[in-house]
């Protein structure tokens, strides 16, 4: 059994801060679970424009106010306690936090915790993923 | 892109109540996302005996406070605001809430919505499992 506390994270190099966003990542890949689990604020006032090519990606929001624009639709979602939106295909999207956003996410496949986002807001996929072979035609 | 709310959830058929929890069931397995992802409240003064032998689960406590105790181990840990637990290892355990505790969960291999705990606390193993070949020896 792993127990942990954000408060434990949050002094450690575990606590991620990148632009307009910091995150505790309490599972990685490495706890063997089959998906990360982080808890990450996205802060007021910013504009994260992001596609995760490669993971599929839950988010519940716990506290605070912004908006989700999905760019493959154009549709504009509130965010507040309690909304949960996953991108199940792997979806462009802009969130734009109002309040700074508390969040709880899920990465499928976990992340190991040394990405960050690419020029395309993306994290790349894992080294190990990179190591099998691919389909060919 | 999946948006829905926690209140849409509670009052649906995907909020489960059972002996000691409620479960509103934000994602399933027909969500394809590889994981389900609840957020469940195990009631005040209950005792919960678990054992997920056929799941990997980690638990965000969101509000409230108690204990987990290890049975594997013995090791009992206290439960509040900020801490995670994961069952890495489908370890056996007891929550015991003092208060309500409200919880963020994510299972892998994901529920499918339909499973009630049975007599050993475990959730049984998808259908879709049971079809393919055991290992044998």
């Amino acid at each position: 059994m792993i127990v942990r506390d954000l408060k434990e994270i949050r002094s450690s190099e575990k606590n991620v801060k990148s632009d307009g966003w910091v995150s505790a990542r309490m599972l990685l890949k490495d706890d063997n679970m089959g998906f990360s689990f982080h808890v990450t604020t996205m802060f007021a006032g910013t504009e994260l424009k992001m596609h995760y090519q490669n993971h599929l990606e839950s988010v519940l929001i716990l506290k605070g106010t912004g908006t989700i624009e999905d760019l493959g639709t154009g549709e504009i979602h509130d965010l507040k306690s309690g909304v949960m939106y996953a991108l199940n295909e792997h979806d462009r999207h802009i969130v734009r936090p109002t309040t700074d956003l508390l969040t709880a996410c899920v990465f499928n496949p976990p992340v190991s915790g040394r990405e960050v986002h690419d020029e395309n807001g993306a994290y790349p996929a894992d080294v190990d993923q990179d190591r099998e072979p691919a389909l060919t035609e």
